[in-house]
């Protein structure tokens, strides 16, 4: 499995402020290309975070559909959440029918909530205890036929995804504005390396925008 | 007064890791160019928990040095450390007699730690009460004929001179590396924005070593 992160962060590192309300931090050129981005993906990848913070759908426009199908892939590629302990909400606009939706949780989420969501229409992939194993639950993808995965955040599933090894492009739009806050979420979020940092391969620099792209190989 | 903020982070916007940890984020090339920032400056301000984490120097080599003396410059720069209850150790190697240092202090400070440290040689600027109040302190710097001021850090400290709107200028390395972390400390830090977010000019992008300059004029 092809695995790429993309996100957009402020000049300081922030995916948003520190009350989670959502920025403006990218222009309609990025927009442009992270649709893109999402139209060639099997699968797009969120953490319950930004689930329960942004309420994304996912769900790409009709041209793009269109396109998919033309090439014989399905119209949208499938919708997934890392939610260990299945806590996001059954109204979440991820689970409606637009599109397929797969939801990782670990072995300790409750019974109850995950029949809830299987009875929306859920795909469940269980994977490790009380927090997803992201190994396993990749592999579980890969054989769904997701070969390209696109992770969107927040910074506790980019960073959980670096700690497993399985990034293989980070694509970040940094945006012309400071956000500031010691408790803003950061691109990459978790417990942070002390050791065995990983290195990037700087791959190209692009003025979008107002902002720049980075587009970087993990080494 | 002219005030630029000179830092490197990560490509997640970490200034370090969450122990506090210094990191190579630049390279050779950055390292050249930050001290001729440096060489170009009246006064390089850094916070108290910079010279508690990473104990800092702050003066130039002897060739600079001679630079500048050469223009009729005092051969270093002033240093100046914003430790608003006085709390730097006796020992940091920033108040040694190598250059002149200067410690913003706020009221609060208790006068036994003041005292040391104005027998030790710093020259103490009060302003501001709990904390300084680095608008009237910059005032005080400027009547001493600081007239470019850098600020290299940490977090707390650029997200405060941010705050009181007293930043012009923003160059930030950004080095091919994730840190991750959400105690780590991040380029702007502080409590953070959620109304009146500063909006940056994105003046120059420039490849350097392996990681990317980014420069910013303050809107």
């Amino acid at each position: 499995m092809h695995v790429r992160v993309n996100a957009a962060m402020s000049a300081d590192g922030k995916l948003s402020t520190r009350r989670r309300e959502q920025l403006a931090i990218s222009g309609p050129e990025d927009f442009e290309r992270v649709e893109d981005v999402r139209e060639s993906a099997d699968g797009i990848l969120v953490g319950v975070g930004t689930v329960a913070a942004d309420d994304p759908h996912l769900v790409l426009d009709r041209e793009r559909q269109r396109k998919r199908s033309d090439r014989g892939e399905p119209p949208s590629p499938a919708r997934i959440v890392a939610d260990s302990l299945a806590r996001m909400p059954p109204d979440a606009r991820i689970l409606d029918d637009a599109a397929p939706t797969y939801v990782l949780v670990g072995e300790r989420a409750p019974y109850g909530r995950v029949s809830r969501l299987e009875k929306i229409g859920a795909s469940v992939v269980r994977a490790g205890h009380s927090r997803v194993d992201l190994v396993e639950a990749f592999d579980q993808l890969e054989t769904e036929g997701i070969d390209h995965l696109m992770i969107e955040g927040g910074g506790e599933i980019i960073f959980s995804a670096f700690e497993a090894g399985l990034v293989d492009e980070l694509s970040v739009y940094v945006g012309s504005l400071i956000v500031g806050g010691r408790d803003a979420p950061t691109l990459a979020d978790g417990e942070g390396f002390v050791s065995d940092i990983p290195d990037l391969d700087l791959d190209e620099v692009e003025r979008i925008d107002d902002g720049v792209l980075l587009s970087y190989s993990v080494v």
